[in-house]
């Protein structure tokens, strides 16, 4: 996704965890918890959103295309194109389960097919 | 880089900040400070190692190739296959050039250069 709020292409891993996500409306979803990268390759597999709060669900993390993450830099957080009911019956996990075995390529499989976002891979 | 040690493919960005940096011969040589990310596709553009103790040339950075990185798992850390002297003459950077403009594109081109790796992009 183009940087069209005129922030640098590059960003510090370290700057990613904890910053909040917003939906296009507005509305604070959650925050980035975490990156999943893949060791073997220049990739970063996908991010990990926590939507814990906002959905009732309780401290779900839900893989998500680092791609759809659009920095805004007046909110200072990501907007991501997704409405509320499309994130509520995304897939979500539990922290281990992106590093259990291989199981973080399934789950990318899975959740990039679900939001519709072209395979890089 | 195969992990040939056996860890999982996938790998959470905030395990790999911190961790130690060891050279082929079993020298602890610094620590991963952080990881680039490019904003506008699903790449990692490069590690940013501290080197800084071992060479006696202060808090300076150096842009690595991701794909540089091998887990040891005994080791705990990565070992990188480069020589002391390589890495003493290598391209280093303070924190904020990573982050200038766009300057981080110039120096990940200035690094897998230098340190000869294949360009992924």
């Amino acid at each position: 996704m183009p940087t069209a709020t005129g922030h640098t292409k590059a960003i510090p891993a370290s700057k990613v965890s904890g910053t909040a996500v917003y939906d296009t409306k507005g509305d604070k979803i959650g925050h980035v918890e975490d990156l999943i990268l893949d060791k073997t390759t220049n990739n970063i597999m996908f991010a990990v959103v926590s939507f814990g709060g906002f959905l009732g669900i309780g401290e779900k993390y839900h893989s998500v295309p680092w791609s759809l993450l659009d920095y805004d830099k007046e909110k200072g957080g990501y907007v991501v194109p997704l409405s509320k009911e499309t994130l509520k019956n995304a897939p979500s996990y539990s922290l281990n389960d992106f590093t259990k075995a291989d199981g973080s390529t399934a789950i990318r499989d899975t959740s990039f097919d679900y939001y519709k976002v072209a395979r890089y891979w």
